[in-house]
C-alpha cells in the first residue's frame, strides 16, 4: 500500500479580520500532479494506493469521478501554521512513500500593525529617557512595539501603516524529520533568475530539507499555459518541462521511476 | 436610461510577485445586488437602462442569460488603484444615476519591505551621526528607509519582516466629486461593534462621501447564509436586513424609491 502527499494553493494569514497576507498560487500545479498520481496506477493497473490531498480554500480543483473520491483524502487547510499542523498529523501518523509540496505556504504570519507616527515616537522616548543605546535596542522596538495597535481596533484607514510579520515555522522541513524514507518532492519559485540561478537554488532546497527531487522556475515563465522549468535530482538536470500537466507527468514518472526499495505494507508508522 | 453602477470583491496589492496584501470579500452581496437590480427592472417591465458591474478576479460571479448579458458591461479590476481608475474613467464618462458601492478596497498598497535588523541599524546610525534629531526624524526614515529590498530582490524567509503600507486614493469619494447628483450606497463593515457603534459608523461615511445610503454590520454577524446588518438614510435606520439576497432587495427597493427627479434621457456627462 503507498501512501502519498500532495499540497496545493496558497496560505493566508489573517491580519485583522478584514485583510490578509496571502502567498498567490492558483493550485493548478497540485491539481495536475493529483491527477498525474491517478494516471500512474491507472495505467499500472494498481489499487493498492491513497493519496492525502492538503489545499487552502482558493485552490482549483474539479470533480473527481466515484472511484478516485475512494483513493483520495481531501485536508482542508487556511493558513500556515494550519498546513504545519495538518502536516505535522499526516507524516506522523500515516507512512508516506511520497511527498509532493506544490503548496506555496506563507513564510511570514502577522505580529503587529502601528501607525510610523507612535512607532516614531515611541523610538524617540526611549532614547531620550536613555543615555546609551545600541541597534539591539531599537531593534528590539520594532520587533513588537508597545504603540501597536490593540488586537481588537480596526485599523485607521487615515495614515500609513506599519506591518510587522514573523517567520512561520517550515512545513517542508517535518516531511524527513518525521520520516527519512518519504520521497519528497520539493518547489522553488524565482523571480529574475536564469537557468543557472535556478539550479543553484533547486541545490539548495535539496541540501536544505532533504528532498528527492526539485522542480525550479522562474517566476517570469509562469503564465496560463505556459507554466516551464527544470526538474533537479541530485544536483543534475533531469527534465526540462513546459505546461502544467507536462510537468506534472514528468514530476510524478521520474519520481515513481526513483523510489525503490519502499516497504509496500506498512501503511501507519 | 439609467445608467447603474456596482462594486464588488476584494482587491490584491502586490508585495513582490508572490505575496499579496488582499481584502477579503467574496463578492457574493454585490452579485445579490446585480441580480436584485435586474429583478427590479423586469418587474417594472422596463428595458431602458444600463448596468457597469466593476468587480475583482476572484468576485463570486454566475452566468448571465442572453437577455441580461447585453445589458451588463463588465470592468475588471485588480489592486486599489485600477479600481479608481475604472471608476473615474466611468464616472467621468457616463451620467449614473446610482452606485453601489460594495467592493472592500484596499486602504493601503506596498511601499517597502525591510528586515528590523538593518532598519534598526539605519535608525541607530541616523541618530549617532546627528547629536538632535526628533521623532519627525525617525517617522521620515519610517516612512521610506534607505535600508530596504532593493525593489527586485526576493525577500527572505529566513527573518522577521517590516512592512511599509502607503494609504491608497478614496474610490468612493470620486463618485459625488465627479457627479453630485449619482445616488451613491456605500457599505461599512465593523469588527466588534453594537448596532449604536455601527449606526455611528454609517453616519460617519455618509457625512464624509455624501452616501445617500448606507448599509452597516458587524464583521461578528457575517458567516455564510447569515449577513445582517442595519441600513441607514439620513441618519435613520430605515431597515434591519439579513440573508445577502434579502439585503440587496431591500437595499435596491429603498434606493429606487428614494431616488427622484432623475434626469431620464442624459445618459453622458
Amino acid at each position: 500500500m503507498l501512501n502519498i502527499a500532495i499540497t496545493a494553493g496558497g496560505t493566508s494569514e489573517n491580519i485583522d479580520g478584514v485583510r490578509t497576507l496571502t502567498n498567490v498560487s492558483t493550485g493548478r500545479l497540485g491539481w495536475a500532479c493529483l491527477k498525474a498520481v491517478l494516471d500512474y496506477f491507472r495505467k499500472k493497473e494498481e489499487t493498492a494506493f491513497r493519496l492525502y490531498y492538503i489545499f487552502t480554500q482558493t485552490a482549483y480543483r474539479e470533480e473527481l469521478d466515484e472511484t478516485h473520491k475512494n483513493v483520495v483524502d481531501f485536508i482542508p487547510v487556511s493558513d500556515a501554521q494550519s498546513v504545519y499542523e495538518a502536516v505535522d498529523r499526516l507524516t506522523s501518523r500515516v507512512f508516506l512513500s511520497h511527498f509532493i509540496h506544490s503548496m506555496a505556504v506563507s513564510d511570514f504570519t502577522f505580529s503587529y500593525a502601528v501607525t510610523p507616527s507612535k512607532l516614531a515616537g515611541e523610538i524617540h522616548s526611549f532614547i531620550a529617557s536613555n543615555g546609551s543605546f545600541t541597534p539591539n535596542d531599537i531593534e528590539r522596538i520594532l520587533s513588537f512595539p508597545q504603540s501597536r495597535y490593540p488586537e481588537d481596533r480596526k485599523i485607521s484607514s487615515d495614515e500609513s501603516l506599519i506591518l510587522g510579520l514573523k517567520t512561520t515555522g517550515k512545513v517542508i522541513s517535518l516531511v524527513k524529520k518525521n520520516n527519512p524514507q518519504t520521497f519528497l518532492v520539493g518547489f522553488k519559485l524565482l523571480r529574475n533568475a536564469n537557468e543557472n540561478e535556478c539550479m543553484k537554488e533547486a541545490k539548495k532546497l535539496t541540501h536544505k530539507n532533504q528532498c528527492d527531487l526539485v522542480f525550479a522556475n522562474e517566476l517570469g515563465e509562469i503564465s496560463e499555459g505556459n507554466h516551464c522549468g527544470i526538474l533537479v535530482k541530485g544536483g543534475e538536470i533531469i527534465a526540462r518541462l513546459a505546461g502544467k500537466d507536462r510537468i506534472a507527468q514528468g514530476l510524478v514518472e521520474k519520481m515513481m521511476e526513483s523510489s525503490i526499495s519502499l516497504p509496500l505494507e506498512s501503511s501507519c508508522l
